[in-house]
């Protein structure tokens, strides 16, 4: 029976990222990884199946509350009012830890092309779950497909701004991704 | 001296994607791709840097169109019809030979989840050029950002329309990346 390891999968996330922006992206091995979170190669390969995967690990939770939200969002709304909703629930994945880490990763993430495509298609990603969603509701398709990039640029720049932001502040990410996604609702009128 | 090679770059791209296709992106060798283009590894070499290189290898040439067309476009120019131009300007980098490559790299990438990582991020490229230059010209920039996916977005989705549809018109791309531009300038309007 293996040992129940709490804590393991946030501790390798937390020694990958150093160790990549410590001696790069390639020259660190999964066996380094997790020697630095103290727990064996077999524990690694339970919480993910390469190195690259573990800085995205958070795609397929973030995708499900996306379309959870929009998917439960009231009849009527709006179909940014349901990109919002689909938003805020998937906020709450984002907690303390994630605001600790986040210029971190964003370190490790700009010294690697590799990891900055992997990123890229996370966004593509979370994109194509909101569009999916959206057009379960009814939605028509060019409009599902923009709202949806109004998404994701808001789920982008909320989260940089957040994370960048003033650390004593209380306030969780869900209240600067929904002032960028209207922030882009209000420029939406200007683009001509 | 080295001969000179007509059309090798272009032989090496249409080599290498029937490659991915037949045998897989993994199983294929960059021996394997100048071989059947009829070509020298080093002239691979000299047109690219790998084998990943090659399927996003007009990526830099996009980006510089669209700069310059929005740079150019008149000073009274929308955002969004800045845009525009520079999606003009660059349609004339993809002509009848893109076209008929365009659904054989289509299975090509969709069949690598290394290749889609690199188109993802040959998007994010795209938008930052666009962003880039609309700032330049004064935009705003939660504005820029925003016309710039609707850049993208249009260009992804007139370039399907047009690469899936009758080849027997002679209608350009451009036509089909502008008409989606329009249909998703359309429906901002109805964002919410």
């Amino acid at each position: 029976m293996a040992r129940w390891e709490p804590g393991a999968r946030e501790r390798l996330v937390v020694a990958a990222v150093d160790l990549f922006i410590e001696q790069g992206y390639d020259a660190t091995t999964v066996a380094q990884i997790a020697e630095r979170a103290g727990v064996t190669k077999s524990t690694f390969f339970r919480h993910f199946p390469d190195k690259r995967e573990l800085l995205v690990a958070g795609q397929e939770t973030l995708s499900r509350l996306l379309t959870e939200g929009i998917a439960e969002a009231p009849a009527d709304a709006t179909p940014l009012e349901a990109v919002a909703a689909g938003l805020t629930r998937a906020s709450t994945a984002m907690g303390p830890e994630s605001r600790e880490l986040a210029p971190r990763l964003k370190a490790a993430v700009a010294a690697s092309a590799e990891l900055q495509e992997r990123d890229a298609l996370k966004s593509v990603g979370l994109a194509a779950a909101m569009t999916t969603a959206l057009v379960a509701r009814g939605v028509p398709d060019p409009t599902a497909a923009l709202a949806s990039e109004l998404g994701v640029l808001a789920f982008k720049r909320g989260y940089a701004e957040w994370s960048e932001g003033d650390h004593d502040a209380e306030e969780g990410v869900a209240g600067y991704i929904l002032r960028a996604l209207d922030e882009l609702r209000v420029a939406s009128a200007s683009l001509g």
